[in-house]
């Protein structure tokens, strides 16, 4: 088996294995033209890849890059996206043990590899909405909010990656193309039940995400409505004490118990009274 | 028919018969790497299934265990996860009524077994959200919040791992395996029915808890709404003699009934008045 | 043809006749274990189907009860549940007219009476819904909210005996049993139209639903808006008066017009003033 | 051909055709009980067809009335409920142009006619909702909310007709029935183009009015958010000056500046520069 | 290859075109009557394609314009929408190269250039969500609830043309129609992959939009919480000042303090720390 690796998709090497190959121009071109949907499509005497390589970017959101691969009966031509080091590593590792493998096998790897990278994307996605769901109930705040968002658009983002991953594995399961052995087929559809479960996982994250939009929503209303309530109360404790203190504060004659010595104890009394009968009223009406 | 019970999963036992019986090295590497989903596999000579023993655990979570099931001609094994109270319980009930059974008769009472475990967990929600949907319109706070929303999650996995045995159910189903016998099939098209079932119900109770949070909301918002009405209301029967007791409180000349002997009483009236307007006017707009 | 009615499905007449027309032990056990969704199985000689009888309790829930019957070639056995009144008059309303009938005649007009059952319910929910809309525009309180609540809740009921239902009645549509005669395939064919109508009409009136709980969350946010807008202006008409007769009650001198004869009105106008610009503001800002 | 127009659905003349053409008492009672939904069938020797007229009524709301039509191979039995005057002027419309033509092609010409009946009415709920979408962003009322919830239950009510109508036109599409000459194919496939694309604006009008009701809640709440923002700043603009003055218009002895000439001056100053400060702060925390 | 170039569809040249290859007639009056959907129909002798020309509007708007193409085996005929610049310039590009070209050729290049101008107007909406997000989270105003409103209405009608266009697409691919050569295949599945990737791009742009309506309506309710809080803390900490110095300001005797020379400073004590409780206990259960 003759494995080409090519790591500059616009270098002229790709064009003289196209030539020999016989490759077809749309898939060159498709190598070229980055930001390509994971796809496989079968064309005369060999097989087209695009396999999405998925890694985390330092500030949380998910980075993907290009892996296209040939298959045919005795070759093999990788083309990767420059600097992709998840990508590179991955080759490389394939590439250590692939002497004696046939084209087949290193192409069953590669993909197998390439599926095993988004498991750890997963898994960062699965604690990040696990301390979501705490703070959202705990306390919530607008940062919990850009959070949120954010994970949400990764979400999406994986969640289109792994269908049409799905689409690839699920093609290759049923492919009886010739140039994959029949003993491979328990193997591909392995892959296929792989990323079957990867995507399970990730609408699992989607619906919990919407949950804890949801539940922020409905934990900042209850918050409005029991701050609400305390400034009512405060307000409901004040109110008799304002308005009986702003009656004897008035230039006016006839108010009872101004000439008392006791009247400041008298008008107090009233006041706690008042106070009094309208935290039970509030309390009566299950306020608090 | 032999019947292999493996208890460890990393036991070198569990290679002797991978060895014996031909298992494929993916089915073996299934057992030992948990978490699978439940599935099953025809290969040849024997059929794998991956099945998952629910149970519910103290703190209101769900909790699954795997069951790997290789079913042959004339063997049976079964793979444990370890410490799995109920797949434990089950595979001993199961073996204590198995002499003189087929293994596909064995096969059969395990996989009812192990989805008759799923009805006193979904019994168990039901309850908890007819609870919920009390609190929620009674009193909503926090705490219900938080429930409805572990509920969701335990609603959500439940929901992932009925999917998957569905799946599986439905495969027995249609299979025309030699390796299950023909009296068999109704059998197993009543394990299907059972979690079709199931499934419905987890459908209806996904409903139900979403509704339970709409209503949350509505609620939460109408209390507020509520809230909101009793401080205008205080408000208004305050502004009056707040505002008037205001005026006859100022160091000025010029106010009318000052020098009166009734001059609190008739202010004292006007405040009253002024209020019951006010009072009468929020009543014509329907406010209470 | 024979008919056998069994009134209780514990009776050992129902072992007899299992016996006799060798009956499915599964079928059977669904007889007496209820609960059952409704599904039609073929067996080798008969079709057994589990239908369900629908009423409307007093307390405006739905009740359920199911309606077992085995179709043979010239034999019919009903199994009910007791004490469930629709179902009895049904079953004695079709026996008055059978005599004469074919089993495969008196069992459509089972089945074409437990769907007719289903109609005084639907509409007995359309009638509701048009009710809970106008309450949800007019005067959406607590108990409007409940009564959304319940009737959602009877709505995810009904679609899941309907959707079950349906499914019977496709697969009789279909089914090209020798049990029923080619004649019945139009009749059955209108049940099946019947009973996709009324799962159309529970789809409505849930969208119809779902649609009153969104107006009433919006509808009670309205009314809290408007509620806040009272309370400012009210609270925007007190401010100036409150603000400057606080500054008249202070124990300073220096303060203009306080030995004014016309003090009181001079600053009194000032407060009017005040509170008209303000007021003038807002109408600016089309507050009100 | 003969073509029997039938106006009232209960004369006994539709008894007679009914024997006369061997129509199957099923269609004749779906004739005479309406509320039917559109359907076709293929019967022995015709086909019957329920079709829907659309009229808006005056009030906004969306009129339904069934057309029912037999095509057999040499006659056309169209059937119409009382007064509905769309359905009557189409069919005259058809009938004044109908010499010379087979029963097929008359059949053709009603089915479009009825078809192209929709478009005004959908024309109208496109104008209804750009309008709606307006009044939401600028300026959303209770009456608003009130139009919204109508228009969403004509477009339910919208949608049903053309789901069951697009099953009719896909029916006769694909039907290979005698009955229907093959040119005339093209025609009934121009027909199912309309529906469905008629069916597609209706599911992008609810999609807009979903819309347009979340912009009307997020515009409530912004709005709400905004009184409280104003009422929060006037008081935030009132307090120092209520709480200053306060302390100056107590009995106490020990206030600084009671004895100054300027103390209001001064005091009055203090006021200004506390209100200010606050001010500047609630600036900062960029609140308006 | 004859190419006819139409650019007034009410032109009589269409009609003669129509007569000289057998153009259907409801195809003719496709193209004369505007706003239709894109779609390709098969008929004897000809393929007929509706397509839709986007393009960005000055207001951000979505124009749609026809562009209607015949293809015959040795003829190609092009009817244009009165001037729709793109649509034009399109044309000319693909008529400047297209000497020597196949008929099919010709007709794929205006396939392609037709679903290359979908991508520009794509990435302009990438950009104005992204926009939309930071300012949803930043500074939510009605502003940007306007402009959310009329991106979903945009991608509501891009998807509509989107849907329509990957049938036309799905439907050549799978065309085995003899008027494409087979070579020509690889290139029309490409337009299938190109217009189903803009599809997913357009459901994420949906996705990540409803987000962002979430977000808005979280957003401005977790600000009215700040709000209320704000003002609740503001209250709180005017509200023993208001009440004390009301007491103190009452024509009362009695009062403790009231001819101490330190009386102001034990009361204005008394005040600081009420105030200096409150807070403490506001600040216990979390409030700042």
């Amino acid at each position: 088996m003759h494995w080409h690796e090519i790591r500059d998709p616009q270098s002229p090497e790709l064009d003289r294995l196209a030539e020999r190959y016989r490759l077809h121009p749309l898939h060159i071109e498709d190598c070229r033209h980055r930001n390509e949907s994971a796809k496989v499509e079968e064309s005369r005497g060999y097989l087209f890849a695009v396999l999405k390589v998925i890694s985390l970017e330092k500030d949380g959101s998910v980075g993907e890059s290009d892996l296209d691969i040939f298959l045919g009966r005795d070759f093999l031509i990788t083309v990767e996206e420059e600097h992709c080091q998840p990508a590179r590593q991955l080759l490389e590792q394939v590439r250590g043990a692939a002497s004696g493998l046939r084209a087949d096998q290193a192409f069953y790897r590669i993909t197998d590899g390439v599926v095993d990278s988004y498991l750890p994307v997963l898994d960062h996605f699965s604690e990040v909405i696990d301390e979501l769901e705490d703070q959202v109930l705990d306390r919530p705040t607008p940062e919990t909010l850009g959070r949120i968002f954010e994970t949400k658009r990764a979400l999406i983002q994986l969640r289109r990656v792994l269908v049409n991953t799905r689409d690839v594995a699920g093609h290759l399961q049923r492919s009886e193309s010739e140039l994959i052995h029949r003993e491979m087929w328990p193997f591909l559809r392995d892959i296929y039940d792989h990323v079957s479960r990867n995507l399970d996982l990730v609408e699992m994250q989607r619906d919990l995400l919407t949950g804890s939009l949801d539940i922020y929503l409905s934990s900042v209303a209850n918050r409005t409505n029991q701050v609400m309530k305390v400034l009512t109360v405060l307000g409901t404790i004040a109110l008799p004490a304002l308005v009986i203190s702003g009656l004897y504060g008035m230039n006016l004659k006839g108010l009872p118990w101004t000439d008392s010595p006791h009247g400041a104890a008298i008008v107090g009394g009233l006041m706690a009274a008042t106070t009094a009968i309208l935290l039970a009223v509030l309390r009566l009406m299950r306020w608090f």
